[in-house]
């Protein structure tokens, strides 16, 4: 994902996308409606367009059909020659690349906020692949906003040289997670948070645009260090799955010698390490066949620069 | 699902199947453990035996590959000639019945428990398609040994003439759903719960042959009304879902004109029967393809008659 430029232009090409993983039904029932009745998603400065981003996987209420859209969007895939026996998700991807990119170029959408869900008890969280300084003023924003509410900040890198996500297509963006929902489970709850936040989301971005000043901030964040697998068999299979302890406390500290795994044995697994973590996407039901029963995270403060008011263009063109 | 008989015979033949629905987690898991620790399934009288019902589905971690095998046990699919374009789960079918009947023989296994998950809000409920008086004292001690524990029946009877789940191969057998559980997920806590509830059931099974008195008592149980499905647009698709009141609170009193969907569009649909009605399996995640979002149920008090004491096949052939 490209960064913002330093001088801070409008964000005018906007995405809003849903069904990337297509039992994560959030994400795919606001995308479909958003089609049906686009007003939601128009700010003064801005339309932002909705779109259904794994159209086979929604039909098929799956997480994808070939391979996992969310890990597809490389220039090594979007640039190579297309062939009949591509991947589905490939090809996807490709036009996605067309409708939202080209990636990595000045005719890139400005920004895509891409929808997920997860059976991790997460609550709301921004999944950004960078730190830039527009994501941590938008997670600031919603915080004020939603008092009551943890919103947090996970910082994702692509642990290769490329980056791989939906919304790493654009200039810009930023998952918007929520959990826990089961897959293919559409929770009226949790539908009404993520269309709320995606309003305000907007809002912000209309702010933005407006020009207001976004002053300098201390927050934390939590940035991935890596996964944990689940305890196995000689054959691979599962020797046990997460400790009753762990599940279901995401974002809570896990410190050295607290249990993880509860082997079917009935003994405990604890945990080896020599500090305190932060586990994230704790027993996520698509992380399976990834071998990650969790994601450890340490949580830092940073410190988030003012983003400076913007010169109107109306007073520019003058 | 053929009765029992008069005579109260000790079941000796019993088998326990997980993954009769591959992503159902504990009964997969379960099963796996037990084909290789068999210990646990061992009783006085009696070894029951694990299965694991739908291999395929389970190695893919999807409820079914071509269709569902609950719903494929019938004497219509058991008995037809094979063919080699048959579903996978036709053939599986046929290979259960081989293997826990012929269905509606005598040679067939005497109880089979299936071992199930839900992403409702079901707790534990045993679910029998017919009240006969076996499954409700089995469900009477399973109450009377968790006593914080609410443990429901729920009776379901299949519409058309002909039973079709897994267990109606045997000559008697129930199902243990226990909810909430996301498919694909293994809870530790679900695990362990349901461990000690299939202890429990082969405890009263050994009682049941060591010649137990069990005397007549009074319960409540919920019995099938038929399936509410999610409102729709004229295309079909969900024009909303489950509304939060509802959400969660399975075999609660549903009032008439109190919600049970919120539309997309804001407003709430109200039930609108003349009666309470008790709904289970709200929003489970397999049932949106059945056009089920819930189904709705009576509950009735049913007197149940005392299981004379075995005759001790010892003393009749001395």
């Amino acid at each position: 994902m490209s960064s913002l430029p330093g001088s801070r232009e409008p964000l005018l090409r906007v995405a809003v996308t849903g069904g990337t993983h297509g039992n994560e039904m959030c994400g795919v029932y606001l995308a479909r409606y958003w089609l049906q009745n686009p007003g939601e998603l128009q700010r003064p400065s801005f339309s932002a367009m909705p779109v259904l981003a794994n159209p086979a996987a929604t039909a098929a209420c799956c997480r994808y059909l070939d391979r996992d859209l969310n890990r597809t969007c490389t220039l090594t895939f979007l640039d190579s020659t297309a062939t009949p026996d591509d991947p589905y998700e490939v090809k996807r991807a490709r036009e996605l690349n067309q409708l939202l990119g080209p990636k990595g170029t000045g005719q890139a959408f400005d920004f895509t906020l891409d929808l997920h869900n997860t059976t991790a008890n997460t609550g709301v969280c921004l999944i950004s692949e960078s730190n830039i300084s527009f994501n941590l003023h938008l997670c600031h924003y919603l915080q004020r906003q939603n008092p009551g509410m943890p919103c947090r900040l996970f910082q994702y890198e692509p642990a290769g040289t490329e980056t791989f996500s939906v919304e790493s297509i654009s200039k810009n963006g930023i998952c918007l997670e929520m959990g826990p929902q089961p897959q293919g489970v559409l929770r009226a709850d949790l539908f009404s948070r993520m269309r709320a936040l995606v309003a305000s989301i907007l809002d912000f971005i209309e702010l933005f645009n407006q020009g207001m000043d976004l002053p300098a901030f201390e927050m934390d964040i939590y940035r991935n260090l890596g996964s944990v697998d689940f305890p196995r068999t000689a054959d691979g299979d599962l020797a046990g799955t997460v400790h009753p302890q762990l599940q279901d406390h995401d974002f809570e500290p896990l410190r050295p010698g607290e249990p993880i795994f509860k082997l079917f044995s009935g003994e405990d697994v604890l945990y080896e390490g020599d500090s305190i973590v932060y586990p994230v996407f704790i027993n996520e039901a698509a992380y399976y066949e990834k071998h990650v029963a969790f994601l450890k995270s340490e949580k830092i403060r940073v410190s988030v620069p003012a983003l400076l008011r913007l010169t109107p263009r109306s007073t520019q063109t003058l």
